[in-house]
């Protein structure tokens, strides 16, 4: 975010972000910060077995309720067969993949643009290690979520190879779902039946 | 997993699960630990500002490649407008609370299939507080990624208040993405123009 030229002109557009926006958001932030909070959420009906549903629609952001989408975002989980499920959709820990390679993916992106650095083409490839002992409850010794996980980038863009190592670590600093796979989030998980 | 009358019967199937299944798995991995690893993978192509598309198909697990998907589950991320994004799919850290939602389920519904609980309707509601002024780089005192999710159950089940409260702890105990977010996850990300 500190390419002069890009922040004097308000219209331009990298890499599918709209730079002037993205500076004008930066310096509303800067100004109150509470417009930075948001709460974001999930609705999730079981069907049978592994399947289940996930509806995602509106959140708060930037000081309001955002209702703006007007239909929601409709995920179904599953397992594969081999974990006895009914494979109807990718199961909760490719999910997880999911989160992280889109998040790095528009990290870096948004980031670039904001450094002027025109992308071509960016892909990744993730996997993840994970020991179904731990979910079966077979071992302590184990754990039950990802043991680790790997991402590679592959990025064509106007840029050095040490520009756009730099992209990736940026990338990697500054992302959301890589923050909250790297550090420890309090997730409180409660039964409450009396809700309507 | 400790009912004895559905483990003497390996055809019952509860909440979907097939529960003789289930104690199958459990017995050969407890001889096999090997079997129990498993390898998920991902791979994200970008497109265009906040909108990218991750693609799940293959995975290894149980001492094999699994090849049995025939086609990809296809999941598109995108920022919603007011994040300067084109609102094509749910935004990356929405995809967390699915995959959340997605494993606290299934957890709840297998683990109840292997006490012999019949469950009706399993429901929940999530919600993540993020504060964007880490994404934006403007404070280094608020974290990146979420600073806490709340997870709500609703459940109709053939089961005492009792019995429901000691699920949705057991389904938190056991669940591989409750793990990977509440404890550190080594990731690696790296750049490699040099792959095919």
């Amino acid at each position: 975010m500190k390419t002069a030229t890009s922040r004097d002109n308000k219209e331009t557009v990298v890499n599918g972000v709209n730079v002037g926006e993205l500076f004008k958001t930066v310096d509303a932030v800067k100004k109150t910060a509470s417009i930075a909070k948001f709460r974001f959420r999930a609705g999730n009906t079981w069907f049978d077995g592994g399947h289940n549903r996930t509806s995602i629609r509106d959140f708060y952001g930037a000081g309001a309720e955002d209702t703006s989408r007007k239909t929601p975002f409709i995920l179904d989980a599953d397992e594969p067969k081999v974990l006895l499920g009914g494979d109807r959709g990718p199961n909760p820990v490719e999910y997880v993949l999911t989160a992280l390679a889109g998040c790095l993916t528009s990290s870096l992106v948004y980031h670039a643009a904001a450094r002027g650095i025109t992308l071509d083409e960016v892909e990744s490839r993730l996997e993840g290690d994970l020991d179904l002992r731990g979910f079966l409850g077979i071992s302590d010794e184990v754990r039950n979520g990802y043991e680790n996980i790997r991402v590679t980038f592959k990025i064509k863009a106007d840029a050095t190879e040490e520009q756009l190592k730099e992209l990736v670590q940026l990338a990697q600093k500054r992302s959301p779902v890589f923050d909250t796979l790297s550090r420890p989030v309090p997730v409180s998980v409660e039964l409450n039946n009396n809700t309507s």
